[in-house]
């Protein structure tokens, strides 16, 4: 499907704001109502996509699990393949890991060995950047994969967590900031 | 993107079988090399859509996590939604939640209240179609959400453990069968 003219106010217009989810105080950024619109879905995938073509990126890598929704439609658009990235014990075969702190204990994600071609350009994308955490790691598993994440995308950006910090080199895109 | 020419027969060879995952004795369907070449990745969506079109699917729900690796891409073809359904505690607005028995214990999975339209026809897609306990409590979350499973269909089917018994009327379509 051709890329469409759905702004990026639409996209935001869609989100809805749950208060108190998952717990007291926390106000989550429910990207449902944007899914469940055909018109919407497909701006969206156009916007995560951005300027991408099979020219510039050779993988997209989809985080665990709302990261999965937009990232293999992502790849089928550019005519490239999509990698899984999970967390630990989900994927079957060999495996890298890498374990980031969360603000009680920690989480360890995982990466298939072979899903990343050497010095291959790897578009990283996921719905939520949020303290940063999870994506750092993930780039960090795509270079251990030997892969090079060209940039990382994401539906939202809770900018007030600073988790583009924690990305290093990596470019960081969002759609909708808070 | 345009259906291709991939066969069945290629998709099955591209599934790498990963013996004792994730305990001894299952020999697990490894999917992501499929995923991971573009080519496969086109081939799996136009071979789970089938003969469907927006003419017979109002709209495409994926079971967490790896249908939802399909089922966005599939939506986005037809040019109707996504809906999400997954496990209790996941989805942060008000649900519908269906339980079912594992081998030990139960499992609980939910869908938005407002995921369906009354009288929809939903697509219902997720990889994997083995005991049938997740499909069919799926397919019960469609029907309180007030739609109906047109077809439930899978990239794999266990036939030993006989899921589509569990389906009841819901149609089922699986893309390779072990």
């Amino acid at each position: 499907m051709a890329s469409n003219d759905v702004t990026l106010e639409e996209l935001e217009a869609a989100i809805r704001n749950v208060p108190d989810f998952p717990q007291e105080g926390i106000q989550f950024k429910d990207i449902t109502p944007v899914l469940g619109n055909a018109r919407l879905l497909d701006g969206s995938i156009s916007h995560l996509l951005g300027e991408h073509t099979a020219d510039t990126v050779n993988v997209v890598a989809g985080i665990d699990a709302r990261g999965f929704i937009f990232g293999a439609a992502m790849a089928r658009e550019l005519g490239v393949g999509f990698v899984p990235i999970r967390k630990k014990g989900k994927l079957p075969w060999q495996t890298h890991e890498e374990s980031y702190d969360l603000e009680y204990g920690s989480n360890t994600i995982a990466i298939h060995t072979d899903a990343v071609t050497n010095g291959h350009r790897v578009l990283l994308v996921d719905d939520l950047l949020a303290t940063g955490g999870t994506a750092a790691a993930a780039a960090n598993l795509v270079a251990k994969a030997g892969g090079r994440v060209v940039e990382s995308v994401f539906f939202i950006e809770l900018g007030f967590l600073d988790g583009r910090a924690k990305m290093g080199d990596v470019p960081v895109r969002a759609l909708v900031k808070y």
